[in-house]
């Protein structure tokens, strides 16, 4: 059992990172590197993917230009297996569409000195489920 | 790594075990059964509890007696410990307040056969964050 009491930081900053690549378009496909080739797991919108690779390709599949992003809340927990829970509520507008908040779930798991993303989960919340 | 491959069917049954206990004010109290005494972390509406009694205390604090709860989706991964992410989004009504979108997350820990919540983080969805 090897709490991060870091977990705050860890969680705040990984989410500024993630997001300066994710909405930037000429950077997005750089978040590969957080990612494991294998042993990442993403549900996006309901829909199950498993490792790096089909990840990204489910990443480039989104065509959006421009993102308009909000950060509402970032909840952490430390992990015992010295990881961090990450939990994102914000809101999201793209290109042209209407503002939608979203949640996405993160758990970074640790590897030599840094993390990888094990688990991300990610949901709008329409506005028919309000 | 001991992925559940029962994961979809152990988090929808969590799901509506959990909040059968939880929406009966009757039955809200054996939650407790769920949580571990020192090792269950809870961020409640941003709020950080740790340990079974701590996190009852939280839930005995809820006044409301009367809950409509809709579960909109219900999001699981297997985790490489055996145990089991869940990513709920739903809509919460509690007595003649107005209804609120809300996400949970939940981390079931496997032991002995059975699962704990060692990780459970709750947020409303405001209406002003749409």
């Amino acid at each position: 059992m090897t709490l991060n009491l870091q977990y705050e930081a860890i969680g705040k900053g990984f989410v500024q990172q993630y997001y300066a690549l994710f909405d930037d378009p000429n950077q997005r496909r750089n978040l590969a590197n957080m990612y494991n080739v294998e042993l990442s797991f993403m549900t996006f919108e309901g829909v199950q993917i498993q490792g790096a690779p089909k990840i990204m390709e489910k990443i480039a599949s989104l065509t959006f230009q421009k993102i308009n992003r909000i950060i509402t809340a970032v909840d952490s927990q430390p992990m015992f297996d010295g990881g961090v829970l990450i939990n994102v509520l914000g809101r999201l507008q793209t290109d042209e569409d209407l503002p939608h908040a979203y949640v996405q779930t993160f758990v970074l798991k640790p590897i030599e000195g840094s993390f990888f993303v094990q688990h991300d989960c990610f949901r709008l919340v329409l506005h028919d489920t309000i």
